[in-house]
């Protein structure tokens, strides 16, 4: 097999960071990730397995701190972001520079349009190297673009609910399938690890548990990658996200109108065609719908249908757990296709 | 105050009997209810404090079989049913002729439409009877019917999805505000207790907890009421529901386009005048919307919006505890308008 | 019925308070409650249903300064400490001395020993006067010191943990039934809500839900109320909470080794005999055991147990809500008390 | 690493049997697992990923009827059990008559004592046969039997409160510190999927969410083999399931009184002591005590303490996986050791 890859964590102290050293230690390819600590991060622990004791029993997980030469020293050539966006905004420049390469799970440079960016109020020291680099990254998922990410030194991981949604419309609106003056609505429900570790009213159990509710309607950070990936206006797409009392999962229930009548055939083969030989999506068959349960601890994306008498009105359901598919098991599809490697490799 | 009228619930053993066992015990105008069990129930309890042990330290719940004789020798005026529609059916027009009114909480006398009738498959021994009484069964919304309930001798209680969707959609409905062609989407998401009590596959604990899942699309039981309350087209409507991995409450997102560009202020003050007077609606002010919790133990439904840029892609949020907005606290509002009582009567 | 009583809430902003507050304002025998603001609190709300909407639709809930004066002017009789033990300690005796009568929820002045009070590391500015109060508070626990508490100007309500083990060993403590040398266990489970209303990293979903512990081992605080409660020595009682990953209620398990051999039948008598006329506790006969479900949303204590076959083995089950017999129940109890009310008005 | 071995598991359709097979199939030292169907289960299913469509994307897994020709002729050696002890005790004396070696996940042979077997209720064909294999069976706790495991035909593995419990007082029971005349307590708590797959009133959601309740007191089947593999009598110790409203996990709460006064550093160097070179047994480090986190989705079994000032009184907490070290895990654990290998493969 070669010798192995070393890659490093930054921000292996949150939850995608858990789950991404928990996947790479176990990676095949790889030796054990550096783990780096974020500068300004409240944690102060020296080790992760302080943080996290379930990781306790396998070794020592030292965090350390970030530096160019040591991670040279160490042989890093990859580096995981699993930071907020502001860092990877003010680091990846540097990390680039330096010649490693680069999987970030924020948003920092998935968007291409300014207008979409917005919403993330950077506030770049060099505003060019940003709006170049923000050119360079490749939007990292690999179902839409395998061969580009494959070339990538940045890759930009896509958003945990733009993942769920994206790949639910992607066959239909590459087909040129979907009425888009009717609009698309995309109701997503996710788990709360989405929502980041820091303590807030907003996640304090109290306030979750036995709740449902509906937020940032019409301005989610994730409308504009669903609206630059899938190719569509901005007004042609509804999306309303929603926290389930649950840790983890994301289930989008989205609505289509087909601009032709359709068999449920047809639809499925629709599905089935795009995705062939695509091992991380699986396509139930009408009337079986995904359960949230079923993408649980795995990195599959979960598709399925139905569609109304009528033969236009669609509604797909979309499932993934928004750690994995969702960020960390992305990101480590995303290396996969970095390296030549195989896309199921470390992630059974 | 008077003499206090006697009612009766039959099927007191679910989760909306139990409900509305504890609103009636309580409720100032009436004596303690009759309970009285259903014929070919699989309780076997004597006493609803031996099904529901939270009840005990209150004095005896007897239950005892149904007989008209001996309903009326107890003085019963008015009969609950919270029972399966198939028992509805047949029970109902005897209690009627004999001179009862009755409040039914089933799907059996809600639709005026044959061909959303067929879905409950009604075996009707007198299939005449059945229709004419199908005629004569008020909706009972109050918010909607409120004149008709009072005069009214049998009271089709709504469903409790159909409850939520129904008075998010009113106001704009007869406004005639409602972009039908576009048609509207119905994304509803439900607590367990929705479902019933007999054990299944599906309701055990480890099918919902950490799980979330779509049901029924396209061809759920109370899609029918909608678009008959609403004065839709079938295909006008997409209702989603959803299982919620919580014991109660309903949160719907439903998605409009309005036939006009609207102000958030004039979307506010056409749901704020409809429901003038009402008290069991609340109107939340953009942006703030509803959360599943505010309305859980109370008999409101809580509706909030959010209205898009455009001024026409309109996002409504309602919400209600399925077993007393949704179910038995309506059943008592009925009560109270059926009797000239205040409507908030007994429901604080 | 008379005049009513007017009384006011100190820290409705919290979860006892906002329960405390729905209770008295439904109660009989009250006006609406005046809502004071915490001093130092982080709350910014003036009105209580901004804090928590669930409120809405019943008038306004103002939130005002804490003024004596102002409280004298309003003729408020009553002062409810819905607060952190710190700020009762500082502001009771201000009270007293004002004349007002106290209900305090807090650990303040629950403890006779020093030695216990100690784990509170209370800072008095006025050492001598607290020490003189803390001898005057009466522990509010109704069941046990009901005549002191009706002539009591301030009343101590006992923890949630200590009223669930309290009052299932009183009866067996007070007979002198325990064999006080093997010692006594008490494994309690809380639901979070006991837990306050700050986010921390533990009471984050994602630390709670799907997750159970135990914490405090061997040196909660409400350790000492319960030994001085049932006249035990500090090593003779064992006490471990633990976190359940839901909202509310208490369970508490309790092993306790007779001094003699008895029979199932005279541990029930023995229960049911203490607390013959004592609405507020349910005893079950074995072998059914209370479950927590029972007694949530009530104020009843609800008592079971399981006698070995050696007839001196007991485990006894004990389940309180632990917001209302644990805390704002109690409390309205305690009043009822006070004013020589029905001990069960205002709490059904 | 030569020829793989090639297993089956009987009754792969549980919950138990599904961690099991997914295990199974990504074990390096084996072939895919020979599904078997349960005789006189209910489940229909031809293919495992019909029951549990998240096994589906990773080829078909194909239930097959049981026969021994049919199992020789596949190159079966291994036989899991995942069924209840009624199939388990009917089937297992003809597996062994027939070469295979078996590793029995029911409780159908874990009792030495009769008295203790009594509460199965086992009826056998011919006894004489069941109680030779009982005698031959080895109890599968390989932390105790590790060299009785490697060449037994029969494992019996553990249940798993029995695991629990068991690996918490081993250290303590076999240096002969517990003082045995004050008896041992041990508070168990359990996740639902323990509690089985069949439908029921009491797994119905409705029963188990936001609820907690102890069951079984005094006679729950697991506390047989406590006793037996501790060499307690039955009388000194007390054992008390609870139902966590949780899908999976046990914590145990023990309580100990040490024969002699003993220092933290001493309790601590005997738990480790214990456990040196055992892997799957994660020792706490005082005043830190496991959470059931950390051990879900891990074949661990955590153990940590408290102890009294006094040096006496020890309360031991200990956490497993319900489903993986208290059952699936754990006889691949036990197959490592019949077959000689390291005894983390394919466990990590």
């Amino acid at each position: 097999m070669g010798a192995k890859l070393t890659s490093a964590v930054l921000g292996a102290t949150g939850y995608s960071g858990l789950e991404l050293t928990r996947i790479l230690e176990r990676h095949p390819r790889l030796d054990r990730p550096v783990l780096l600590r974020r500068e300004g991060s409240t944690e102060r622990a020296t080790d992760l397995a302080d943080v996290f004791p379930e990781l306790s029993g396998s070794g020592s997980y030292p965090l350390q701190k970030l530096s160019w030469q040591e991670l040279k020293r160490q042989g890093v050539e990859l580096l995981f972001m699993a930071t907020p966006h502001e860092a990877s905004r003010s680091i990846v420049p540097e990390a680039l520079s330096q010649g490693f390469r680069v999987v970030d799970l924020s948003g920092a440079w998935r968007l291409k349009e300014a207008r979409h960016r917005a919403i993330y109020s950077f506030q770049d020291a060099d505003a060019l190297t940003a709006a170049e680099l923000t050119e360079r990254a490749i939007y990292g998922l690999p179902e839409l673009n395998g061969d580009r990410i494959a070339a990538a030194q940045l890759v930009a991981n896509p958003g945990c609910y733009a993942t769920s949604v994206i790949l639910a419309l992607l066959p239909l609106a590459s087909g040129g399938l979907i009425d888009r003056q009717r609009g698309v609505i995309a109701d997503s429900k996710s788990g709360v690890s989405g929502a980041g570790k820091a303590p807030t009213s907003r996640n304090h159990f109290m306030s979750v548990a036995d709740n449902f509710s509906a937020y940032s309607v019409f301005h989610h950070r994730h409308l504009g990658e669903m609206v630059e990936q899938l190719g569509l206006e901005d007004a042609e797409l509804t999306f309303t996200p929603h926290l389930l009392p649950i840790p983890r999962g994301i289930l989008s229930t989205i609505y289509v109108r087909l601009n032709k009548v359709m068999t449920r055939g047809e639809v499925e083969a629709c599905l089935r065609d795009f995705y062939s030989g695509k091992h991380w999506v699986r396509i139930f068959s009408t009337p079986t719908l995904p359960q949230l349960h079923f993408s649980l601890y795995t990195n599959y994306c979960d598709l399925g249908f139905c569609l109304a008498e009528d033969g236009q009105r669609l509604v797909l359901v979309s499932c993934v757990d928004n750690l994995l598919k969702g960020a960390a098991g992305q990101a480590v599809q995303n290396m996969n296709l970095m390296y030549g490697w195989g896309e199921r490799e470390g992630l059974q």
